[in-house]
């Protein structure tokens, strides 16, 4: 039988990993569907506002990797239990995000001099400003980012967080013990332990 | 009786209203405490990563508007009925958010001549990239953004595309008369269109 879910992203971890994470997690079978960076702008136009990730299930396609990522955490039971529950998880991913999206103007930059302006910035201003609320956070949350245990969050930030590093090309939470431990457990759950030694090898 | 909720906004429409608009049609008395641009840098610390708008309940206090108006959204029944129809919603809020970013871009950039290629780019690219897009899932909908009826997506446009507007000063929905119909059918709700009334008067 076909896997009832196809992710398709291209040929890395990016904003494809996440969603990975949870169906492994969760023991979801489905089909990891990567494109080539050569056959993307001939497919592009055929993807929902020409987009990756995106994700099909009883035929049916969407994009936007939060999203996907927020609707199968409820489906490997590492949602919320309820609503506010469920808020609290969404305001954490969504500032993880933001963090992500300031860090990705480095990358994105193709402008050398700005490129340096932007990620001393980074360095000076923004990973600190993050990191050290970040590590409050998960001091107060039981050494998870929401409700005091494992939740989609920690996923978010294990697979978010190192993209960092890849990034900045530093060890971003070298400092922040917290940080470092939650992306550990959940980098060490089995399941996941098993998909990073078999995962196809990639640079991002 | 004190309001079980506090939404901590600008004294603005922005990020804080579709929030507002949620509330008011679902008859949830809420505080609306709008904080002074001038008295924002000395109250900024104290707020969860320096954001609003915030909202509390119950003693707790959370940031992200997305993720405030999606919580919102299910306690005026203005969600999906499964995980899935939640997806669906999510993809597309976040999609017009996408919208929102890329114009936004226009907005916080100081440089004059920088400010004038962004704006001819969204214009020439980014606007009837999306928009057209959108009224053609409008249409596929029944007049509405996701799951052929009215949902939270709807009333995030409604929000969202008069900002649009706001900001570029063109009416960007003229010739888009499914988007327009959306919008119009939000505003015109008894609870929204009150609202609308009696609001603040504000710039933005």
């Amino acid at each position: 039988m076909a896997p009832a879910y196809k992710l398709t992203y291209f040929d890395g971890r990016g904003l494809g990993e996440t969603s990975r994470f949870l169906m492994k997690y969760g023991g979801i079978d489905f089909e990891d569907c990567r494109i080539k960076r050569e056959d993307w702008p001939q497919m592009k136009p055929k993807f929902p506002f020409g987009q990756l990730p995106t994700l099909e299930h009883n035929g049916k396609i969407v994009n936007q990797s939060q999203a996907i990522s927020r609707y199968l955490a409820k489906q490997v039971k590492l949602a919320g239990n309820d609503d506010w529950e469920n808020l609290e998880i969404d305001a954490i991913v969504d500032t993880i995000n933001d963090l992500r999206l300031k860090v990705s103007a480095y990358f994105y930059e193709k402008d050398e001099a700005k490129k340096q302006t932007i990620l001393e910035n980074v360095n000076k201003e923004v990973l600190p400003f993050y990191l050290k609320r970040f590590e409050e956070i998960v001091k107060k949350n039981k050494g998870h980012f929401a409700l005091g245990r494992l939740t989609w969050a920690d996923f978010y930030w294990a697979t978010v967080s190192t993209g960092l590093d890849m990034v900045t090309k530093v060890d971003t939470i070298a400092n922040y013990p917290e940080l470092k431990a939650v992306r550990d457990k959940v980098n060490s759950l089995p399941a996941i332990k098993k998909w990073i030694e078999q995962r196809p090898k990639t640079d991002f």
